[in-house]
């Protein structure tokens, strides 16, 4: 049994995760970055959820990509699309997960943790580059050569359990390990008070798995038709 | 000629680095992380080397690694050594460059820069993996396959134009470029008014340096005794 960083973002994939770390890591440091995100209410969400399912730290990092900007995550004068449209996502953070993955393999070489858990999805996902199997081969290499840990054969794996699965399946595994979606937030766009809009990428990913897994949607939505 | 992120530290082979970079792109876009470093006059040292050298544009970014530690030049509590030792020093700052490159990869993707350069070097130097070729390898490959700009065959390559050079040969290269040395500092421990120390690694690696290239070192010591 081993100690593991795991990055936990608020949704519902990470919270999956986090369960999924938890049976097989000693302990679970969790690690939430605030970048600056529009939807900052994922990271009270976040919060509750490292709460909810026993992590045994939880640490909100502000790490601020917005001067950075390129991202309708990112930047106000991006709009956050309602419909799906071609290629990645104008919702796409440039090379998010790669400074995630950086700041996680930081924390996990002070800690002496073997393993990093990340929650991304190459199956019902928006087509972000950093979510796919070969973004993880590929940093899982850094992680080999870049640390003194690697160096001396302490190095610290990569691990992304949902990769593979669909959002109905992630919901299952999630459902069965006790995780409580209603305390998760996926969406891009939520009012103050945490409500999900409904119609951005990530509110009709997260629907539509519900439906598929033929589970209750707990989500709070403001209130728009959908 | 393109774009190009250059990660500035405020030191020689970084200011030699952004030198060579002025040569070889159309504009040069200066990154300094202010990460919490116990060596903050580096950042002032960025500043006037970024100005002297003609950076297009001059960014210094606060992304706090302190609360990570595990580092001489991260945590107060362990001192920076005066004497070189066995293996990698406590000087390492847990996969800094990771988070570097990291930035520098999100900065680049949004300024539509093809090229990232870093003044790392593995022929003088502390012995940092994360300083070695190798790692600049498996980072490329990051890079390759992270981002958008990547995925649509416009990525971004990181360059390393120091890292078989000893540090003589940087500083004659620095030298020839119109590098004002005086302006840079290496000192991992320097005084309220920017001056080295003299007895730390950073400092006898950069006095050695000049040495070797039989130039004179324009660093300002703050009187001890060497």
């Amino acid at each position: 049994m081993e100690r593991a960083v795991v990055l936990l973002s608020g949704g519902l994939d990470s919270a999956t995760t986090l369960a999924l770390a938890r049976r097989e890591a000693a302990s679970c440091h969790a690690l939430t970055i605030d970048y600056g995100q529009r939807h900052r209410a994922e990271l009270e969400a976040a919060r509750r959820v490292a709460q909810s399912l026993g992590a045994t730290e939880h640490r909100v990092a502000r790490f601020d990509l917005s001067w950075i900007g390129g991202s309708a995550l990112t930047d106000p004068a991006i709009t956050v699309p309602t419909r799906p449209g071609e290629g990645i996502p104008v919702t796409y953070v440039p090379a998010r997960n790669t400074v995630f993955l950086a700041l996680a393999l930081s924390w996990a070489e002070v800690l002496d943790a073997r393993a990093i858990y990340i929650g991304v999805n190459a199956v019902d996902y928006s087509g972000y580059p950093d979510c796919r199997p070969a973004f993880i081969e590929a940093f899982n290499r850094v992680a080999e050569v870049a640390t003194r840990a690697g160096v001396e054969g302490r190095g610290t794996a990569v691990r992304a359990p949902l990769i593979d699965l669909s959002k109905a399946e992630i919901i299952r595994v999630g459902s069965e390990l006790g995780v409580d979606f209603g305390l998760t937030l996926s969406c891009y766009d939520p009012d103050e008070a945490g409500r999900a809009c409904g119609v951005c990428e990530a509110c009709r990913l997260r629907g539509q798995g519900f439906a598929a897994a033929g589970l209750a949607d707990p989500t709070r939505y403001r209130g728009v038709t959908r």
